[in-house]
């Protein structure tokens, strides 16, 4: 965590990945992000992966550092306790993140009528707010017929959720922009980020559209191969894999030294006619190239790849399974100063990161983990709302909040 | 293009993707970004997928928006070319966005002599400052492992660069953090975001960490199956693929409705047990639950499925190659309003995205193309760095600065 936004109170309603990554994100740069949530849990409160007991990894992975209130959203007293919270007054507040739709209750006007000022933002799954999910937005983009293997025509998803990741970030973007912009106007606003157009905008960005459009080139699937330049998968001697990659003039010309290829090089180039030294011709040369850098590689073991190229300039890495990862990497482990070992309420110690973002001028505090759902119910509606122990009684007793859900949580 | 940003100026000096996509990102914001480049190109000018003349459909794609200029980087005047306009005046500029190493003439300490108030965003391949690409990044996640079919135990690279650019995101979030911060207390810094603690920090987020540590279980990969829900890809009729998901409560009712399951569905509940209606029960029956589906879509074409499913509430997503995304997705077409024909210098008149947040308060402006490389060259340094036209021609003429490079470019 930082404290890079200390002061900045966001109110999030939300669920899966897109929208709470994005809290998550501001929470860790140090905004006080309150995540509403219907008393037991939303759409994505058990969302898998699980621990034995219940309790979702992943809730717990994307709401670090959040403040929960747990509300009964289905009434209306619950739900103007809701609209109290987004519309509160404050000048470092007044920040709506969501992924609801922006109708009836969440209306923007109608928020908007309880605070002038307010900035919403509306993280969709299409621009018309119509829902999709980065499986469905994927699919539609034809990276998954470039995926995978050359020979197999079928698509390949992939498993990262790319599109949810960099929607979420942008959000962050929107709202950071949106809150400048109020700073110097006192001007609120709506704004919307569409999962479906982060996908298509980012195709164009990486100029597949244009590659198509223009060029006229249909891609193909190149399996583990890099497009354009230099870059293919390998297999050692102790039966790891190893990604080498020559996108450069420089990482090329390591490569070259570092495995001995010299000789290899010359006799391609003068068969081909092709000058290596020049990232496309590497990329359609990358067969021949590749059948001189797979003995090099399976008769060494991954250590001694490792031995050898360090401090080379050669671009690789070694491909880990997530539990070797965790065992073999020091960039994901306790010694990087992103990563805290943190108690999370119900799953236990675990290796939990703050910001990727270093700031020099606000340096990392403790990582947070997530809240258990409803932990601060009572002290936001007694903050935020300024309601006393009586009302806020009256409120669990009818049902309308409720506390800190510690079925299932081992400390 | 929007101008939420307007008058916040940028420089860049970058190569790639994580660090042009945050200056693209900024640009379509509104900002003035200025990419400095050595004359000739960076090591990113030529970087395929190109045009028949040579001209990169990759650099258009990343420099949407942006001004600039050509500089001999490896010159001493050069360099103070490009220090002058890093450290320039002006209460909206002294922003520096790099992915080049934080030292000699760009140490931050050295840049800060000239503005006491720089930030500098550093976008790095690791945090102690050692480069690294997304290939070399995402083969140590363990997510290759977990893409593709379930009988290769080979991994599968991802063909999205998913860290570069969620990277990019996230270094717009920490420059514009750091602006908020700079304009409450005038005080500047250095910042940096490393692709790998963007990798790892996200397998915490996602659960897979807590998963692996806490769990123990070995995440295998599922093919096009979605882990953890219902979700596969299925043949339709005529030969087209279709993604269909069901993730919360209400797309399964939709889908169990829609496609006519209930009595498959009731018979799956008594035979294994398991209540469907909960997403983890969905995903332990997936093989049960896809092969009921497998007929009901292979005997029907995409447009019927497309049909029925129309308004149902189900989730679910097309197949599309990159040409079909173009001739069938009116989402990645002109009618969106995201999206503009723009003419591309050296590539033609293109399928161009403007931001794809879309801010009520700054309403979409035309969208920009990239800049000829040196496009900007004498303006800049006109505008910003006060040189008359006789100290811009000598530089010229010792070939301190070059302007736009119109070899290989058509109108």
């Amino acid at each position: 965590m930082t404290e890079i936004l200390k002061g900045l109170r966001v109110v999030e309603g939300s669920a899966f990945i897109a929208a709470p990554s994005a809290g998550m994100t501001l929470a860790q740069m140090g905004a006080e992000v309150i995540r509403f949530d219907p008393v037991g849990g939303g759409l994505d409160y058990r969302r898998w992966p699980v621990a034995d007991n219940g309790t979702s990894f992943y809730w717990a992975g994307l709401n670090k550092g959040k403040r929960s209130i747990a509300i009964d959203l289905a009434s209306a007293e619950g739900r103007e306790l809701a609209t109290g919270l987004i519309t509160a007054p404050g000048q470092d507040a007044g920040l709506f993140l969501t992924n609801f739709p922006a109708r009836g209750w969440l209306d923007y006007d109608a928020l908007k009528a309880k605070r002038e000022d307010l900035i919403m933002v509306n993280v969709q799954g299409n621009p018309d707010g119509s829902s999709e999910v980065d499986y469905t937005v994927n699919c539609a983009t034809g990276l998954p017929f470039l995926t995978g293997r050359p020979d197999d025509d079928s698509p390949t998803n992939h498993v990262l959720p790319a599109w949810d990741l960099i929607t979420g970030q942008s959000a962050v973007n929107g709202l950071l922009a949106a809150e400048r912009h109020r700073a110097r106007t006192e001007e609120g606003q709506y704004l919307s980020v569409a999962l479906s157009d982060v996908a298509f905008s980012t195709m164009g960005t990486l100029g597949l559209i244009a590659e198509k459009e223009i060029g006229g080139a249909d891609r193909e699937a190149t399996g583990n191969d890099l497009f354009g330049a230099f870059g293919r998968d390998f297999e050692t001697a102790d039966g790891r894999r190893a990604m080498i990659v020559a996108i450069t003039r420089r990482q090329w010309r390591a490569l070259v030294k570092t495995a001995g290829l010299a000789e290899t090089v010359n006799q391609i180039e003068s068969r081909t006619g092709l000058d290596l030294d020049l990232e496309g011709n590497r990329y359609q040369a990358t067969a021949e190239l590749a059948s001189a850098l797979k003995p090099w590689c399976r008769s060494r073991t991954l250590a001694e790849i490792s031995a050898t190229f360090e401090g080379t300039g050669v671009c690789w890495g070694p491909y880990r399974s997530i539990a070797q990862m965790l065992a073999e990497d020091p960039r994901c482990g306790i010694d990087n100063p992103m990563f805290e070992r943190v108690a999370q309420p119900g799953i236990g110690a675990t290796l939990t990161a703050g910001s990727p973002l270093a700031f020099q001028a606000a340096p990392r505090t403790a990582v947070k983990p997530a809240p258990r759902l409803g932990e601060d119910t009572d002290a936001i509606l007694a903050e935020i709302l300024g309601l006393d122990s009586g009302a806020i009684g009256a409120l669990h007793d009818k049902g309308v909040v409720a506390g800190a859900d510690n079925r299932g949580v081992s400390k």
